[in-house]
């Protein structure tokens, strides 16, 4: 049985207002500790008991691996095929709400601008918003992401 | 031996341009690896074999762990005390060099603004501007974080 081929999608192949659904991603207790005692070490994201009684009466996901389980869906979603994609950046993210163990979120990408890159003609630059939404319908994250895409060859 | 109480800092007590070194972290290959594989499963960060022929001749870090480092600088420096602080959100996140195995970041945060809260009169926020800079003095991060900070009790 033949590998099926990856079809590659360029910055010329995409257009303004194209959307993608590229699924949900769970909250997990033990993910969320074991995420924040490496890359964000609070108790409010790694200690349940400590947790329960603090501010937000309960653990909370890290805001980073908010993005994290947000990147993995969008990674795994392939939007641009088998074509490398860079993140330049990042504007205006928030994190509206906390998310906490047992939490689902549901990611959506919409193209929001394009532009050819005028010192590198083989790229071009391309900002997409993204938001991550709860199963309570709440924007658990937003963000524009900025990304350096390859031009479509010969074109 | 009494353990020492760590001192509370809040809104009232930080100044606008007032600076924090908060050290230095190590990327660390298969450190790159799992955090990729986790959050970021693309090949130029997971397959060091790829990666050696790629468009970066050699492995490079997501550029989220690049922020997971950076964070977890700057949450052990405790620039709060023992305040608790909520990011809120970031503008302006950039990565203008690519982070690699061995690479070592030196992070640094400086208070940029400071805004009370009109609705939470007991909160505060504060904006700061994050940098990582690499072994070579190149900027590996920047980035303003938006900060929700209790205000001084009594004050």
């Amino acid at each position: 049985m033949a590998t099926p081929t990856l079809t590659s999608r360029f910055f010329d192949d995409v257009e303004i207002g194209e959307r993608f659904d590229v699924g949900s991603a769970d909250f997990i207790e033990s993910e969320i500790i074991e995420f924040a005692s490496k890359y964000d070490p609070q108790p409010m994201h790694m200690d349940p008991v400590w947790a329960a009684t603090g501010p937000f009466q309960g653990l909370i996901a890290s805001g980073w691996q908010t993005i994290g389980l947000t990147m993995r869906q969008i990674i795994q979603a392939k939007m641009f095929g088998s074509t490398m994609v860079l993140g330049l950046g990042v504007e205006d993210l928030r994190w509206p709400v906390v998310s906490r163990p047992g939490d689902r979120i549901t990611v959506k990408v919409e193209v929001a601008s394009k532009t050819p890159s005028k010192s590198k003609p083989d790229f071009g630059v391309i900002k997409t918003h993204v938001t991550a939404t709860n199963q309570k319908g709440e924007i658990a994250l937003s963000m524009t992401s900025i990304l350096w895409v390859p031009r479509k060859p010969h074109r």
